[in-house]
């Protein structure tokens, strides 16, 4: 008999899996759930289309429902919104919207590509209509449309994290007066805090109003109110990261792990025989740490999509793991994150050496040459490499990628003094900034 | 008694040791020679001087003889020339040019910082003064001079490497007419054909008279003579590559390997106990093939540089090889390569599989997002990547440095692809363009 595969998400993990093991496998049946009337798109284009750089919402898109049909006879059926498993019986309970009628849908396997929600603290108002999350292209269209009628000339962002941050410098793109509320003493929570600063003077440099260490309560009509007093806003944006969508999975037996992510083993199967899972709903292995870690990144969840659709379709593939490698552009400051940070390492229970050394992305030479700093932060004793952070001018952010594919390596900082790497005077000082952060690590690791 | 240390060359190599082997030994007496009146500068920078980017010569400068004098008591001797080894007597003949005569120095170690001279090849009228090579600041002095004065309108380039290419902008940048006469079908010849072709384009579409598969066949009043015919000349540059300064160490029992290169250990110590060397004129191994290769690169010197230092100070350290890592910037387009190339794969007895990716170095849908090729060369069978090139736009030339820590670390192409490495639209598809190489590769490797 033809395998059945059931598929609920539309994004890059449920639809990556489905055409991965569409390839290995011509005959089984795929059918694929969306509720949402997008599949296959670029969430983190969203800043760039909300301010105007890329011109249209549709370039977001990778691959359209109808592209998937065509190409990879995948039967997507947007607008239907899974609303019950039942594992027992093998079958999904679906909710077909346009027609407001609810039907049931066999399979033989299951693929989880619910992806991820923005978190939405419990504050007064906070599901009023001003407050935006940025997660769908659903979410973009709305921002897109209230930066472009202009209206919103206050833009209130909750939270320093990257969307938030890139969601920030869209609207001071667009004219608008920006505020950035954190409740943490600095903004991007996954750097170290003497990485933070350079960010923090760069969006003020632009004008972003940033206020640090202040907790939001609730908001009101046109207002944002904090502990340290209330903020007018026109249009409030949620940038207080996302936890995995999966509460379509409470009582299932599915079993979930960290904040609510689907547990998966290298192959990405869940905890039940045939239903797998990718990308923000489920877990990742932290390649340093080797624990359990909730990653929602588009990177990781089109890899872990083609491991699942892999073995989906009787291939044999696994996911090894990720390091939280992250990078982004806020206010012209290039920042790159890999590993651990040295609060991440400490709570994995290493006992760290670090440094932080300034350097440049050119040849020092050269005029204009960008400043870069970098941290890096290693096991004391082992000189073992286990995080690194780079802020700095153009050129800064994907140097991270040496640090990324060393610390995959298992390289100490000696290694990393010894690598060869590119120089040129218009590409890299003679010791490129991460090997001088490497050099002078090993005289204190 | 004191150690006597003499060091002959004043530049990367021999001050980078020098000046290490002070930091661990603060008694040894150290003396430098060096024939020319510069020490410790960036070559590599010479043609962003010439063409005008870098206002200053002395901006190259990294440390003066008076700073080394200063800061790491090294008694060094510019102008002055050594001109005989005597490894029994341990003893230099050095002549002192502005005096006009000649001693002796007495040492314990000796450590050799030689350096590399532009290949000359036996042609009629190579030895005028209009054939200038590109190798020292006293060479930079002249090119400048020439490009400063306007004169030389018509300028030819006789070969089409690295800094022939890098000295062919700088003229155009000078508003000369400039020609690049290469001897083999493609230009930069540590590249594979297929990647020296946009080279090739990016150069005649800036107005550079390229002229492959011309052998040039000598030099007359204003004229380059080739075999398909006389070439206009103010001022020709040599761009045909570098061999070891080793002519003084001829008869003196010190082992020279590839191409006249001083043959080392890993601890930078030649065939004769107590002598030291580094730099472009010595060997290095090559991490991949495990040969002996000579790669006149700064990064490579530096690192020697702090080998043999160490060990000439009473430390210890090794070097472990090269990749013959190098970036490059050509008219606009980048240029990247580690490892071996396909021949040169070939040529260590390699079966190899590769392939060419053509993709793009931010995000497809960001407006203006530059195109980059990459080809990725890996063993039949095994998957282990031995060498990866990248030509294309901005941010193209140090995407070659995850390459070059991947393939030290030995991985393979699914090692590669499995990399977390960074991912925001400006700066990356969501694949990475190496990772895209990678994933191709592995459909055949």
């Amino acid at each position: 008999m033809t395998k059945r595969v059931a598929v609920i998400g539309g994004d890059a993990a449920g639809m990556g899996a489905a055409t991965q093991a569409r390839r290995l496998d011509p005959s089984m049946e795929i059918v694929a759930f969306e509720k949402g009337a997008y599949t296959s798109y670029s969430a983190c284009g969203i800043p760039y289309v909300v301010s105007g750089q890329v011109p249209e919402l549709d370039s977001l898109v990778v691959r359209s429902p109808q592209e998937h049909r065509d190409r990879s006879r995948i039967d997507v059926r947007t607008g239907h919104e899974v609303t019950g498993i039942d594992l027992a019986a093998r079958r999904l309970e679906v909710r077909d919207q346009s027609r407001a009628r609810t039907y049931h849908a066999p399979f033989d396997e299951l693929m989880l590509g619910l992806g991820a929600v923005p978190i939405r603290p419990d504050l007064p108002g906070i599901d009023d209509a001003f407050v935006h999350g940025v997660q769908t292209l659903g979410d973009a269209a709305a921002l897109l449309a209230e930066a472009e009628r202009g209206r919103c000339s206050r833009v209130v962002v909750v939270g320093g994290g990257y969307i938030g941050l890139e969601m920030a410098e869209a609207f001071v793109a667009r004219g608008m007066k920006v505020a950035v509320i954190e409740s943490a003493e600095h903004v991007m929570g996954t750097l170290d805090p003497e990485m933070a600063e350079p960010v923090e003077q760069a969006m003020r440099a632009l004008g972003i109003d940033l206020r640090t260490g202040v907790k939001v309560t609730g908001f009101g009509h046109r207002i944002v109110e904090t502990e340290a007093g209330p903020v007018g806003a026109d249009l409030v944006v949620l940038g207080l990261g996302v936890r995995p969508n999966t509460a379509l999975l409470e009582g299932t037996g599915i079993e979930l792990g960290v904040k609510g992510a689907v547990r998966v083993d290298r192959r990405q199967q869940a905890s039940v025989e045939g239903v797998w899972a990718a990308g923000d709903c489920g877990e990742s292995t932290h390649l340093v740490s080797g624990r359990p870690v909730h990653i929602a990144l588009g990177t990781v969840a089109n890899k872990q999509a083609r491991v699942a659709g892999t073995n989906l379709g009787g291939g044999y593939a696994s996911f090894p793991g990720v390091l939280g490698t992250a990078v982004t552009r806020i206010c012209s400051t290039e920042i790159g994150r890999t590993g651990l940070s040295a609060a991440e390492a400490a709570q994995a229970g290493f006992s760290v050496v670090s440094t932080t050394i300034d350097s440049t992305t050119t040849a020092g030479y050269l005029p204009g040459a960008p400043t870069v700093r970098v941290r890096m932060i290693a096991e004391r004793g082992t000189g073992r490499v286990l995080g690194v952070q780079v802020v700095g001018g153009a050129g800064s952010a994907k140097r991270i990628d040496i640090a990324a594919t060393a610390i995959t390596a298992g390289m100490d900082v000696q290694q990393i003094v010894d690598l060869d790497l590119g120089y040129a005077p218009p590409f890299s000082p003679l010791w490129d900034p991460i090997a001088v952060a490497a050099r002078t690590l090993q005289t204190i690791a």
